[in-house]
This record gives structure tokens, sequence and C-alpha cells, in this order.
């Protein structure tokens, strides 16, 4: 039995969403290798014809038919790809039948619309969110926190950026993120910029050796790098979050993608 | 028949995977309404019930089930939501059967993995992809780009940054970006520093008319926001990249995950 399969993510547009159902069923097999292939923008029929080419070739070249997870709206593109040599696995058909039954209506075989441009708004508005959130990353400002829908609060390098541009472009929440610095360290506490908008503050904790071993990477043999600070830092902000009975995460433990839908759940 | 219809995202994790295949069949429903509801981490017995409940108040209050898109390994959760009062349409059981068969072995039950936090090399690769967007971000600095697997390059405003970090958070790709300035028009052509990196350069461009939509809410007014100039800039930009036979994406027309998607599939 082999143990290497080529899978394609097949789409005519983005493929982002073969790709996400297509990887999440493929995780479920641990020790299966697959060696994946990219192929959106499949919206002609000549495009399909070249994939159904290139598929035979593989199916021969391989010994064994290649796995396709697809989502393909449009009929005749998804004809072809029925019968090429392939596996093949596509969203629509598999889902649709059933789910025009609970709602009663046609479906419209447009594609690319859940990752396609939609409108100018809301292009804008996505713009925007980004924006905000870069603008108001790292401490940068901190008399914008009132147009934020989330604050992140955390030591340096404790995941708050990529976390923060993550619940902006994934979710299009505005997420603005502070660093405690050695100044708050000294206090013992967080600015009043801050604290005044504690019921929007999510707290990223992270285990001092891990947070060491990234520090090393951006400031190798540092003192801000070193595992005794990480731990004073760690233990010091656990305190800050404590005592004002903030939601802490741990971002040791979690994805970006795991910390941004746990915050997003909790709005 | 109604036309509105509540929808929940179901899943052990995040519910990224859910919500994506999800919104893809209900974005083939154009003049049917629904509501969303996002549920992930629904990974204990006592959080399911509690979903179960919700789904069956809800399914009184509105007098209609509600349909749930989920994603669920766990097949103790499953059963229970099978039997909720939803309409239940879950990835695995749809697919893993035919996957099985053909891959040959049978799955993990692991939830969350597609994604989880893999390893810490991983995610520190991933961090490193976007602190590369956010380092070498509109003109800031030219001489990392070496490092960079793609160079995005266009006017100001014209969507490089979001696509940039896109790639970066999406993709796990490197990508750098430059901004034409005044100086480069007034030149009349690129930089050095960019033009030696030219393999690995997507232009930019833009509809003037958008463009100067998108620079007057930044600056209000302003000549860089006059209809004048955006047409002048646009046209400028568009001669630098046929005389280098860059390829050329159009923002005006495409979403982020569209520019992104056509640029990894370039590569």
């Amino acid at each position: 039995m082999p143990t290497s399969h080529t899978v394609y993510f097949v789409s005519e547009s983005t493929g982002i969403t073969a790709e996400a159902y297509g990887q999440s069923l493929l995780s479920q097999f641990d020790d299966t290798r697959f060696i994946t292939r990219y192929t959106p923008f499949i919206n002609t029929r000549e495009k399909a014809q070249g994939l159904v080419s290139e598929i035979a070739h593989r199916a021969e070249a391989e010994g064994r038919k290649p796995i396709v997870f697809a989502t393909m709206a449009d009929e005749e593109i998804n004809a072809m790809l029925q019968h090429a040599e392939c596996h093949y696995f596509e969203l629509f058909d598999r889902f649709m039948p059933d789910l025009v039954g609970v709602i009663g209506v046609q479906p419209s075989h447009k594609s690319g619309v859940s990752h396609g441009l939609v409108n100018l708004e809301n292009y804008e508005a996505r713009i925007e969110t980004i924006n905000y959130a870069l603008n108001n990353d790292d401490g940068m400002r901190l008399n914008k926190f009132d147009m934020a829908d989330v604050l992140l609060v955390g030591v340096s390098r404790s995941g708050k950026t990529p976390t923060c541009l993550y619940l902006a472009l994934h979710f299009g929440l505005r997420a603005a993120n502070y660093p405690i610095t050695p100044e708050d360290f000294e206090k013992g506490e967080l600015p009043d910029e801050v604290l005044a908008h504690k019921d929007k503050i999510f707290a990223l904790t992270i285990d001092p050796e891990r947070l060491a071993a990234i520090r090393e990477l951006r400031r190798p043999g540092s003192d801000y790098a070193s595992l005794r600070r990480c731990y004073k830092e760690v233990q010091m902000a656990q305190d800050m979050f404590h005592r004002h009975g903030m939601t802490v995460l741990d971002a040791t433990t979690h994805s970006i993608e795991e910390l941004a839908s746990l915050i997003k759940k909790s709005l």
C-alpha cells in the first residue's frame, strides 16, 4: 500500500475553501504522506482540460490516481474533472442536494463569491481594519484604543502582532496591541491609557523558556533574551493580569488561529 | 417559505474550516438571508450539550430548525449534534468513508490539527514571515529583498500591504513591497534596488478613480488624492511595468485573497 499520495486543491477561484476543507480531512491521516498541489482559477474549459491532462500524466507516472479536493460551481468543468483520472471529491456535489432541500431554492452556480471582491465598501472596511492593526501595533499609539474591538496586552514577543493581524484579516476586527515595557514593570502597573479599556483586553501569556527562545532569535545573547529576564517578566505580567481580572490566553500552546478564534468567540 | 435562516459554524477547535466551507455553500444562495453564529471549541460533552440546548431553543423561537455546518472528529459529540434540532451538515461524515477507501487507512479522529499549533519550528517560521512582511513594508528597507519570495510594487494605496500580510499569514511566503515614490516618478524609473529583483516582482495596478476614492479617505482634499494625480501616477506606473515586462495584477477587481492566490499560483 503506497504511503504517499498526490493531492490537488482545485477551484474556479482562489482555492482557499478547497484547501481548507481538504487539509482538514488530510490532517486526520497522521502517518500518510501527501504531496499537495494548489491549482486555483480553473475557470475556463481550456484550463480545465490542461488540468485533466496533467492529472492523467501524474496518474500514469505515479501508478495511481491523485486525490482531488475541489469547489467547482461550474457544471461543465465539474463534469470534466469527475471523468479525469483522479479520486474526485467536490464540495457542492456532496452538500448541495440536501442543502437545497433545506433552503428550498436553487443555487446560483456562481464561483469565487466567498473570497471574491464583494463591493467597495466591504473592501475598504477591510483595509481599514488592517490599517488599524498596523497603526495601533506595539504601543506606537495609545490614544486610539477607543476605536478598538479588542486590545491585546502581553510581554514583548508573546504573539500580539500576528494575532491582531489575523483578527483583522480573517475576522475584520479592529485589534490593537500593547507591549508591557520596562517602565511598566518598574512601576508594577500598566498605563492608564491601557487600563481605561480593560473591558476589551485579552492578555497573552507565554512559557518563559519559549519566550527566551523566540527573543534569542531576535537579539542573540542579550539580557532581553535571558531566561532570568523572561521568567521575571512573565511572572510580573501574570500578576498584573490577575490583579485586574483580565482574560488570559496562553500563546505557548495555541496557534495564531486558535488565539484569534478564542478571542472572537468571547466577543 | 422563509427567507432568513440561522446558520451555525461548529467545531471542536477554531471553526475556520467549518466557516470556510459553510460560507462557500451559502454564497450560492444570493437572495436568501442567513444569520450566522460562530461556535468554535465545542470540545467537551458539556459544551456540546449547551449547544444542543441553544439550538433547540432557537428552533422553537424561530419556528424552524437552524442549519449547522460542522467539522467534528469526535464521534460522541458528532452523534449528539446529529440528533439535535437542526439540519446537520458535517464534513467528515460526508467525505471520510470514500477518502478512507482511497487512502486505505483509518483516520486518527484528532481535532483541530489543520489550524492548530503544529510545532515550534513551524510556528517560528510563520512569525518570521509575518515579521518579514512588516519590516519590509512600504519601502522602509530596500536591502533585504534578496530574502523575499515576492516583491510587490505599485503606487501608494494600491493594496500592497494587505496582500503581503495575507501572503505571509495564509501562504507562509516572504512578501516585501515597494511604493512608487514622487522621486521615482520624477526620474521615470524604479530604483536599482527594486529592479535588481525583477524576477520576483508582481506589480499592482488600480483604477485611478478607485485610487482617488481610497486616498481621499486618508488625506481628504489633498493633491495626493486628486483624480488628476491618480490618473498620472497610474499611467506612469503602468508604463514602468510594461517597459520591464512585469506581471501586472489588477487590484481594482480582485479581493486580497484573489490577488494573493494569483501570486501564489504563479510561483
